[in-house]
């Protein structure tokens, strides 16, 4: 299982760090991909390495996407760039998770009509202006699509997302690939 | 399953946040102590609110033991608070994890004589002068203790602390506890 993190300087610390050790405690692959390829700084001060710049992501080589929040999202989602990833992936319906303003790239590339999503209170309207069916609740799971509000929302939203990719593991496992 | 941090200003903040947030994905209920009830803060700048003030641990009350890093473990290591309730723990052989700097309160505590234990490498000479069997490897299980060197073996930590509190669960559901 290959795990595809996007992110950029101004991330929220938490939500980017405790959920990548999430991903490797189960033993999946994390690739951090960022605008341009090298360190990233997060609103605390953490500094993350990302292995990837945006320009080298093939979406399909990963089994699902991570959104984190903090102000990254905000520079994020208005690049053509992202927005073509996040729509390879929901072309897949492979799992897409986004906390907090993540879910603001999620609006921004089209793929929450129609669809049940939670994310920061700020940015309710914002989601819901792209279509979403907001709803002020730790962690909404639509399909492929699994979302959640703040970080004290991780351990809902964890147990979630690690459901969906066990789920689908192990569905793709029975079907041979 | 109820567990214990004990920490104080100074934390390591993923240290304390994203082991916080990996037991309560797990349904486990946390208690955070400090030496004074309140807020405490990170090294990084998080606020986390304790619920309990030191004088008001009953050890009984918990069944496991976790003590996160950065500067809190220099300033409690000596409390005799502390030193007894992590005594306690070791007496009932209950499950005691510490990461980084959280080694030297075992140390100091005096229940770390012969066992295989790891730690930040700048104390290391600190824990083996109180008798530990240091390796500088991520992750050290000895009976009920679990250490770790720092953040990035979070992933390695948690895998092996969480199996030995399943491992517990369950040997305490077959005695009927």
């Amino acid at each position: 299982m290959r795990i595809l993190i996007i992110t950029a300087n101004g991330f929220e610390d938490s939500e980017l760090i405790c959920p990548a050790y999430r991903f490797k405690e189960e033993g999946f692959q994390v690739d951090i991909a960022v605008p341009e390829w090298g360190e990233v700084i997060g609103k605390k001060g953490y500094v993350v390495s990302a292995n990837l710049s945006l320009d080298d992501v093939e979406p399909s080589a990963f089994d699902a996407l991570y959104l984190p929040g903090g102000k990254a999202p905000a520079s994020l989602k208005h690049m053509p760039d992202v927005q073509k990833i996040v729509q390879a992936f929901e072309k897949e319906k492979k799992p897409i998770a986004a906390i907090c303003h993540g879910p603001l790239i999620l609006a921004a590339a089209g793929i929450l009509q129609g669809r049940k999503a939670t994310c920061y209170w700020k940015v309710a309207e914002d989601i819901e202006d792209a279509g979403a069916k907001y709803d002020n609740v730790p962690v909404i799971r639509d399909g492929n699509i699994v979302t959640a509000r703040k970080p004290e929302d991780i351990p809902y939203f964890m147990k979630e997302i690690i459901g969906l990719l066990k789920e689908k593991s192990s569905n793709d496992g029975a079907n041979g690939l």
